[in-house]
């Protein structure tokens, strides 16, 4: 990535010129969709982008009255396939614009792709038109150009890898300005089927034990700096609750369909040419995964620049990599710009806490999520005034995002998108998460510090959400059982 | 402490005269009591120490026909009372004389008790023999002088408080060598009722807000510095799974019945004058606390020192801290000395992962522990062989700790137990943890290093163990679900 001087309307990294690509890719292949045109009865096909919406058949669930206009026609619930024009890859934007614009409690299907879906393209790309067009890459074109928050004459490629994944959005939410909270439920999951008949019923994922793994180097067989992928299946009919192990691989240098080298894994989605590579079969015999279906990269877009790349989390959530970011949760977001400008990406089977490897079983998910918009003016004396992170609520438990830096962009400065790599530790997320669940005790329990502090010792439980992601991440899991007496308000 | 070179009979610590002092004390005061004299009926109460035993009514359960002589008459069950004579109080101790001497498959009821009971001796003193003759302090004497691994003329008080557990035992298993691993297995966990009469049916557990702990200095509200004492209550019947606070207070200059002032918590057992602290009720109203009870600190003793600070977790246990070393649970210990000498204490309630302000729910309890023998040339080709850190089995899982320093003791040379404090990070921790994982992964699965590495990327989760014992602690789970049809030999 080429150095730059920041400013206050900086992008990190992207050069006058890159910018202008940008703003053309927008211009050209992506279109604003408001809910207000298109209110009335049964699915309606968006256009260009395949965006397709209808009134919500299930109203009654899920929303509460005093977010919904109770003048409104009710939710609507929009789909947003998997395509070109539905995804930014590898970055948040705040300048993109959105794919479909949402009022506080609507639904919306998204697709998402995993962007390792090239590992292995004959099980995760093939008779499937999205990822087809998405991973579209001859000597020509590629279906999507830029791939990370770099600039578009990158030598390995536009936009430089500065940022890998996939991120379908983003949805703008209507009237969401900075210092609201936009809640995110995620109200259903499912992996996405194999496109290709020999697959049926089955879906797929890749793990990369790549050179961002906390693993890299340190490793008792040579050689030490080998990057491995594994393919998992999961059962797509969801009648299995665990993956399998199918093969693995060693990376090896892949050239592109543009011509350029790749001898580590330094650029998402180039196409592993498997003429090239050696298949070990009979891998992880009898060995079952149990699934844990989640969004790795889920958030709002941040304020500090136009274009961020789409791997270190932040405050604004992003690549979190919290595998209980599932079927069932709620996730609360800051508002950071006018919008809220959503985004969803990077879906993954199954992970551990830590992801040490650097990635995940990386496999391809369609979610549901329905968003309420908790305006700034109505958060004061509630759980989520103040809140300045991405939190997560699940049936049993609040978990709060700690961060080596909790807003790596105001802090590193000009530099911060490159600079975070290289000073992260668990430490320091371990700070950060034992300062917000502090705060999350005074606010949203009353208690005072030294109550806080005394519960978080003898019952808040501190785990390691990932090492790999830049600006590592500890979560700190708070009981709800905790606290019989007490609503949450 | 005072400092000293270390040789390689070092006892860290411990001058020529200090020793003498250490030696005395067992000889004087504790005897070696060996199964073999007493074979029979009934309970027989064993001497000064109180030691009692009993052939064991369910010899049917729990032991596997290899580990115990077919000939023997069984195993059998012992009861260590919580006593002056058989505690150690801060430290592991190879030539310490054991408490009990038993054999492979035995049981052993042993009572622990925390070190925290004199912050309201009251509730966890008061009317209980055992813990009023080891906490016993008057100007003339102290129920248990030497009080961690140091010199006994420490300024602060004999031992110095380097190591703070009151360690029940050792208990020393016949047979065990080096190479060997001592199983042990906790049948049975219950809270200590507390024997003062105001209060039947309670338990009482003391949690400190120290200045190990994490948050120390990293406060809101002044003094940034204190430290602060909850009392926590615990139904000691059993009827209900939850604790709740009972006051708390502020840490102030405490007076010994010596004379020494302790402005901080800086030597174990420093009776608290409740007329110098103000109380604070109706603290953390309404809150229930999930009780996890478990053994914080529980090994065997290492063999790089005589006499070694009970703080510091190592490869051969210790002060783990993990609340998931309860009923139920298995640790396998490295054997590192003759006779193994299996200490336990630092009995919690609860705590959380990180333990983040310095103590748990620091409570005590009576555990009924069952000791396997596995000799070293047995190991081979088995889950156990090489295992050179404490692994702890539970019902679902297998929990793996990794230290920042796997073996301080070794790694830190000769000012190891001192060194220990400044050199820790859960960076390092993890990375023992990985280690070990990928070690457990391929010796225990049968995995090549490719697909231990996948494998717990995508499915171990790592979590934060403790970031206050000195040597810092990362537990690495697995789910034993995962292998159905693989056993575990």
């Amino acid at each position: 990535m080429t150095e730059h001087i920041c400013t206050s309307s900086c992008t990190h990294g992207i050069s006058a010129e890159s910018k202008k690509d940008v703003t053309e890719e927008f211009d050209t292949a992506r279109r604003s969709f408001i809910r207000n045109a298109f209110v009335g009865g049964g699915a309606v096909s968006l256009g260009a982008m395949g965006v397709s919406m209808s009134p919500m058949s299930y109203a009654s669930t899920g929303t509460s009255s005093n977010t919904v206009d109770a003048d409104a026609p009710g939710p609507m619930h929009y789909y947003i396939p998997a395509t070109p024009e539905t995804v930014l890859w590898g970055y948040f934007s705040k300048i993109a614009k959105p794919v479909v614009e949402i009022e506080s409690g609507d639904f919306v299907t998204i697709e998402t792709l995993t962007h390792h879906a090239n590992d292995d393209a004959e099980r995760m790309v093939k008779g499937d038109p999205g990822a087809e067009s998405i991973f579209h890459w001859d000597a020509q074109r590629k279906g999507v150009d830029r791939r990370g928050a770099g600039p578009m004459d990158a030598a390995i490629g536009a936009g430089g890898g500065a940022g890998v994944h996939i991120c379908t959005g983003p949805v703008r939410i209507q009237g969401a300005q900075p210092g609201d909270i936009l809640e995110v439920r995620i109200a259903d999951v499912a992996p996405r089927p194999s496109g290709n008949p020999d697959f049926k019923g089955k879906s797929f994922g890749s793990n990369a034990a790549a050179w961002w793994g906390f693993h890299y180097g340190d490793m008792l067989t040579e050689p030490k700096k080998r990057e491995v992928v594994t393919i998992y299946e999961v059962d797509a009919r969801g009648e299995r609750n665990w993956a399998k192990a199918v093969y693995n691989y060693r990376w090896t240098p892949q050239t592109d369909p543009f011509g350029v080298v790749h001898p580590t894994i330094d650029y998402p989605g180039v196409p592993v040419d498997h003429r090239t590579i050696s298949k070990r079969d009979n891998i992880l015999r009898d060995i079952r995964i149990p699934i844990r279906p989640h969004f790795g990269t889920i958030g709002v877009a941040p304020a500090e620049a136009d274009i961020v790349n789409s791997i270190p989390p932040s405050y604004t959530g992003g690549n979190i990599d919290n595998w209980r970011i599932g079927k069932g949760a709620k996730l609360y977001f800051p508002v950071a710009v006018e919008g809220a400008m959503f985004s969803v990406g990077d879906p993954h089977a199954s992970q551990g806490d830590s992801e040490l490897c650097g990635t995940a079983i990386e496999c391809s998910l369609t979610g549901t999520f329905q968003f309420i918009l908790h305006k700034k003016a109505d958060l004061l004396g509630t759980a989520l005034a103040e809140l300045n992170y991405p939190l997560l609520e699940t049936q049993d438990d609040w978990v709060l995002h700690g961060f080596s830096y909790a807003n790596y962009l105001a802090e590193l400065g000009p530099n911060a998108q490159e600079d975070i790599y290289s000073k992260s530790s668990v430490d320091k997320a371990l700070r950060d998460a034992y300062r917000k669940m502090r705060h999350f005790l005074m606010t949203t329990q009353q208690l005072d510090e030294d109550e806080a502090i005394s519960l978080m010792s003898v019952a808040v439980d501190f785990g390691i959400t990932q090492v790999v992601d830049g600006n590592w991440g500890v979560h700190a899991i708070l009981k709800k059982s905790m606290f019989p007496a007490r609503g949450r308000s």
